[in-house]
């Protein structure tokens, strides 16, 4: 099958346009009326740096090259719109490893309400992609950014975290599963193998008045430390707050980790970190829906950089970027 | 260097955001306004598929990563707009080769006023570059597609056309440079390593009144035949009419190619390939400006498929998609 026939079956399997967009995949561009502002971001994965096709299916991994791009969204507070995704396909990649692929990036689409307006398919000898998001809202005002978090404002943070790393823990070492119920191991792969963008919640948060808002990919401490840096204010992080899920301190002691570093350092969780009003908090738990929950794991002060308080008392500063595994 | 202070160092290279820009590279997603209709394409470049480092350098391969993506853009008549960027850097690719891709990406950023406004860097085993280009029109009746052509429109084409796949031939032996003088030859490599992509003959045509517009990424023959599908018409292109590259008949002669076949299955010369009411002949080459010329090579007519006529007499079909080299 060659790349002209092989677009062609994979556009026979996008969903229908939505209203923005004029005209879809197959000219040299697609044709949207925005309205309003938009929000863009690009995100690539590349095979043995971001995913192992040993671990993770076709279909899981075109899954999360569009989640984690939309987690971007999210974090904007935008709409999602469109998508426009350019995979390099390996040799030893099927037809069929291909199709399925899409089908993980298509189903994601239609959940989320997203566009496929656009692709590149090209040789590759390792199996890449590149995922470009273009999210909506009614003007720029609407949507978050990282700066504009103010001294006083709560540090909130959306469902749990340390999951993602304990899964990849659990993918690259599957002995540690017996620190856990089978149930509760399959949980934690799911959170690295295929995490949900936070879109509602990213809304709920906008609208409940959010002032600055990013996703955790690096990691709590790390995102922390850019939403102060963006912001020109410090972070306070109360360590016996953090919501951290189920299973994942036990991984973390099977595997000799400090569970601690699972919740700050571990990345990929993409939940949503947000500075909000303190008069705002009770608005925005009570908005943000059924999907997730919404945690109080801090407060922003007059100061900078990020300061983590231990339960036993005592301080620590972010683990910084170490990605597990 | 880490990621973060590499991204730092590349942000202070960028040139301003233009006006529609809010908020540029740094945060979660860019913010625009974007009024009127956009244009949006994504193209992937691979190493050893698209480009050698052996035969091209950092600032070329940056350079022409962009140029490819805003080529779409011109060949919807959009106006470029803004630019994202996702690079794969290889262990081998240092620092400055990387500073300098990115060097070859803002000139001709600039160049063409368009905005850096996001990008993402990782690791790859191999250089990879994926640019996602929006492009502006005051409406969508404003941007042409690759279907509308009409029965009885005129068949033109900017600039010349062959010198890409023989500069292509050139990079890949050497020793056929002997068949051109030296000035000639550097003309052709220029052509297949620092395309210029068409922008402002794409608004020319687009507001001479151009029904259907494509450009040239496969070659002359497999491009009509997209414009011919798209339209539903056929398409009649006289040989004895292409504007060859000089030097590109004595490269293909040396190299004991046909030079026809240069002419229509060479690829890569991202030149625009337009339909044109009969009557908008004349104002079309009045409004191409100095930048490039404008020829007509044939005719639309009412059928399908697209034949060459040959000097002597005799028809040709296109000879596919065969990439040279």
């Amino acid at each position: 099958m060659g790349e002209f026939e092989l677009l062609a079956r994979l556009r026979e399997r996008l969903p229908p346009p939505g209203p923005r967009v004029l005209l879809g995949s197959g000219d040299d561009a697609a044709v949207s009326v925005p309205g309003g502002a938009t929000a863009t971001s690009i995100d690539a994965l590349v095979e043995g740096v971001h995913f192992r096709r040993e671990t993770a299916t076709p279909t899981q991994i075109g899954r999360k090259a569009l989640a984690t791009a939309l987690s971007d969204l999210a974090a904007m507070g935008a709409e999602a719109g469109e998508a426009y995704v350019a995979v390099g396909v390996p040799p030893d990649l099927d037809e069929d490893a291909c199709l399925e692929l899409f089908d993980g990036i298509a189903a994601l689409a239609t959940a989320t309400g997203t566009t496929l307006a656009g692709g590149d398919v090209t040789r590759a000898p390792i199996l890449t992609l590149a995922v470009t998001v273009v999210g909506h809202a009614a003007g720029p005002a609407q949507l978050v950014t990282r700066g504009g978090a103010r001294p006083g404002d709560q540090l909130v943070l959306t469902g749990e975290i340390g999951g993602a790393a304990a899964g990849l823990l659990l993918l690259e070492r599957p002995e540690l599963a017996v620190a856990v119920p089978e149930p509760t191991a399959a949980r934690l792969r799911a959170r690295q193998l295929d995490p949900t963008p936070r879109l509602a919640a990213g809304w709920a948060l906008a609208a409940a008045g959010a002032r600055a808002m990013i996703d955790l990919s690096d990691g709590l401490g790390g995102d922390a430390v850019h939403l102060a840096a963006a912001g020109g204010v410090g972070i306070r992080i109360e360590a016996e707050l953090l919501p951290l899920a189920p299973g994942a301190n036990e991984i973390a002691t099977a595997a000799g980790r400090d569970p601690l570093e699972i919740a700050t350092a571990g990345g990929e969780d993409y939940e949503l970190l947000a500075a909000l009003p303190p008069d705002r908090l009770a608005e925005a738990v009570g908005e943000i829906g059924a999907e997730t929950t919404l945690t109080r794991i801090g407060e922003i002060y007059a100061g900078a950089g990020v300061e983590i308080r231990l339960p036993g008392g005592g301080t620590a500063v972010p683990a910084g970027f170490d990605q597990l595994g």
